[in-house]
């Protein structure tokens, strides 16, 4: 959809909203269609059970399902297109997708729906034994989830030469050491693209290893990288096939690269009554005749909060809008773009991409090899104090924006593409102004290097 | 406004994302404006420091503060509104106020406040000892504070004599008794307006209470009724001047009758460094000059998630379009509807209203005191039994929406008023269906009672 059409689009929203009010008095204030009805229209309507294949021309929606509560969350929608497993769907009857805030709610809620779990598995277990954990390049939302539950968690340390990715071994060593000294592991977050480097923890191996702990729930959080599952291409280096084998819980936003505005977490669990015999609380002000029989999903119960917004719509008009192919297309041109900017780091002697690109994402940083011509040795002190440098000339101008980030003690810059209208011409002006600072930055520590001796 | 100034400002609005995407390519990638800017802009214009008196005509926004990430979440619009004290307002510098996702969500952060800030002053607590307090009115918010957290909730008994509220004597037994089993209180959720019956909790003998108890955080919620602060004559029956004095944190949600779209729930604190302490996790990649300077807020170590939504700029459409008399005018309208409903149920004899109507809220159940002549006696079952057919017959109608609420074993129903469009006209349609209801379901309860002696 170009700018003309978003603007007669959203004229005709404004209409409709303009006709809903002043017709509501019309209206009757109870819904007038029975929880379930949605379901029942689509799987009718095969055209507009899953996601378009291609675009729609226009944005239309035969059936507004704003009235429905029970409409909310629809997981099909996302997790068809990602590839997921049926055992992760609503349809499942067992499993099922739901719409959270943020990835680090999400992680909160499954931390609450494993320590639930093994509590009533173990009722002699104490709180202060048990244990979450995450690794060094795990994003801090598994340190907030410890933060808010009370909880410890254990950061297991990763290494450079497995790209930071949390190896089987690392982890069966630590639960090992851990289980021995009385702790109680309940819950590991594992990455598909962590935020620092792109690194996508090694599932199978993870997997493997929890066979022999089947109380330690593995939540897969791919908040950002999660997408990249809607291209088969992609579904192999994401790890696809072990998220549907492994993972007791899988986390992605669509609101990171995936097109739709703030907030569209997605989560998609194994087993749907974790999460309920986790945070049911239903008061009989809220008891409805459906919700006694279990038609209605009460999403409610699904999340920390009780009430929550209808974010599923606009899921669906993204979807809609774009088609899967569409969706595809735009994860596919990051990628390309990304890999284009990689082949212009490559030809630049004194920058060094740290781990190889993932996804849409490159982790670089000044490495003076070819230039370098000191008494002084490039130290990662020295190093660090350069890219420091590098990066505050970046961050002083207006016109790009860079994020930093450290991998195991190194200084890096991050480059990642993702936003819907990015272009060849835009990583080509991107790639002048890194370049520009870049060359002065290596000049001014050469300057530095020369005149004190080592002391940059 | 009107539905026809909506339809203008909204093409408007329209045509402003068009023009922004028209010239997204000229504009800088990074903000022109430093952190604490909009503040400064505040309060050199006196007359945009606090919300507008009086409705603005058409709807203008001279600073659009959305560039700038700590703009969010301003405290002064809603809090100076309702007539909260300066400790509590981010000027304070020690105090300060937030929006929260949900009422809910705002009581899980203070539980995670109060319990860190317990445990850093009780080393040697242990989470099965801590107990949350609530009241057997207090919203299901408090039991999923505990489930969420895996801490225990005592929830206290109060009285139909009390109107439903906590004394402070009844908190008194129960705190010595926990206390005395070794039971570690640190919070109490208290509530100005319960969901059942707008109870309003005795704050000022609870705050005499924990003078005692110097570890207990008292968090007030009047997610409901909070709004009619806004009124000065209100603030007596809604205790501001209590919760000014003993409130640790206070929450109020404008989503629910503050006019604002869900959502919109405000939390206030004492001291906001009982947040940061609880939930605060900077990571290297997040990092900036003004965060470490201290001179940001940085909104996502105030609550559980780590993303959050720029949701004060529609509190401020809001409070510009109406004016703050334009919001109480809306506030007293609802009391006063609701207190002509009671007049009403007043005249009719064979309904009781069971506490005295609340704010906008009146609850009631039918007593055939009048009509009843029979020979089996009303007993509360027979009352709970009639009161069911009546709620049943009235849901199962279109026209009409109430909500069913148990007290101390009394089920009753509950009329709300709340919506911007509600008139005399439509309580006198309300009880008109109510009356036709009520006079079929006591007529039903005649039939069945005569025939089968008793037994409904």
């Amino acid at each position: 959809m170009d700018i003309e059409g978003f603007r007669k689009a959203g004229y005709q929203a404004i209409d409709r909203i303009c006709d809903y009010y002043y017709s509501l008095q019309k209206l009757p204030v109870v819904a007038q269609v029975q929880p379930g009805y949605l379901a029942k229209v689509y799987h009718t309507r095969l055209d507009a059970l899953a996601a378009p294949q291609r675009e729609q021309s226009g944005i239309q929606l035969d059936e507004q399902p704003s009235m429905h509560r029970a409409g909310d969350g629809r997981d099909g929608l996302g997790g068809e297109t990602l590839g997921l497993g049926d055992h992760f769907m609503n349809s499942s009857a067992e499993g099922g997708g739901v719409i959270q805030t943020t990835a680090s709610e999400a992680c909160i809620v499954v931390c609450v729906a494993a320590r639930s779990l093994y509590m009533r598995q173990h009722p002699d277990a104490k709180l202060e034994e048990l244990v979450i954990y995450t690794t060094s390049q795990t994003h801090s939302l598994g340190v907030k989830a410890g933060l808010v539950l009370g909880l410890e968690v254990r950061i297991i340390d990763v290494k450079a030469e497995d790209d930071f990715a949390l190896r089987g071994e690392a982890l069966r060593t630590t639960l090992e050491t851990d289980v021995g000294k009385g702790k109680r592991p309940f819950i590991i977050i594992a990455t598909v693209g962590t935020t620092s480097s792109g690194a996508v923890d090694r599932l199978g191996e993870i997997g493997e290893v929890l066979k022999e702990y089947p109380s330690v729930w593995l939540h897969v959080d791919a908040a950002w990288a999660g997408v990249t599952m809607a291209c088969p291409e992609y579904r192999g280096t994401a790890r696809l096939e072990d998220i549907n084998k492994f993972a007791t819980s899988f986390g992605t936003n669509f609101h990171k690269w995936g097109l739709i505005n703030f907030d569209a977490s997605m989560l998609w669990v194994r087993n749907r009554k974790h999460l309920t015999d986790a945070l049911d609380v239903t008061p009989e002000i809220l008891r409805s005749q459906q919700h006694i029989a279990g038609v209605v999903i009460d999403y409610r119960n699904w999340h920390l909060g009780l009430g929550r917004r209808f974010r599923s719509l606009k899921v669906w008009f993204v979807l809609r809008s774009y088609g899967v192919e569409g969706f595809r297309k735009h994860i596919r041109e990051g990628i390309a773009l990304n890999e284009y900017f990689a082949s212009l780091l490559r030809d630049f002697p004194d920058i060094s991409i740290v781990t190889p690109p993932s996804f849409a994402l490159t982790v670089f940083r000044l490495v003076p090899c070819g230039s370098w011509d000191h008494s002084a040795p490039i130290t990662e002190e020295l190093l660090n104090m350069l890219n420091r440098a590098f990066y505050a000339r970046l961050s002083a101008r207006s016109d790009i924006l860079l994020t930093q980030t450290v991998l195991n003690g190194m200084f890096c810059v991050r480059f990642a593409v993702g936003a819907t209208r990015t272009t060849v011409e835009h990583i080509d002006i991107a790639w002048e102004i890194i370049k520009e600072e870049a060359l002065i930055a290596l000049k001014d520590s050469e300057l530095k290097v020369d005149s004190s001796q080592g002391v940059i």
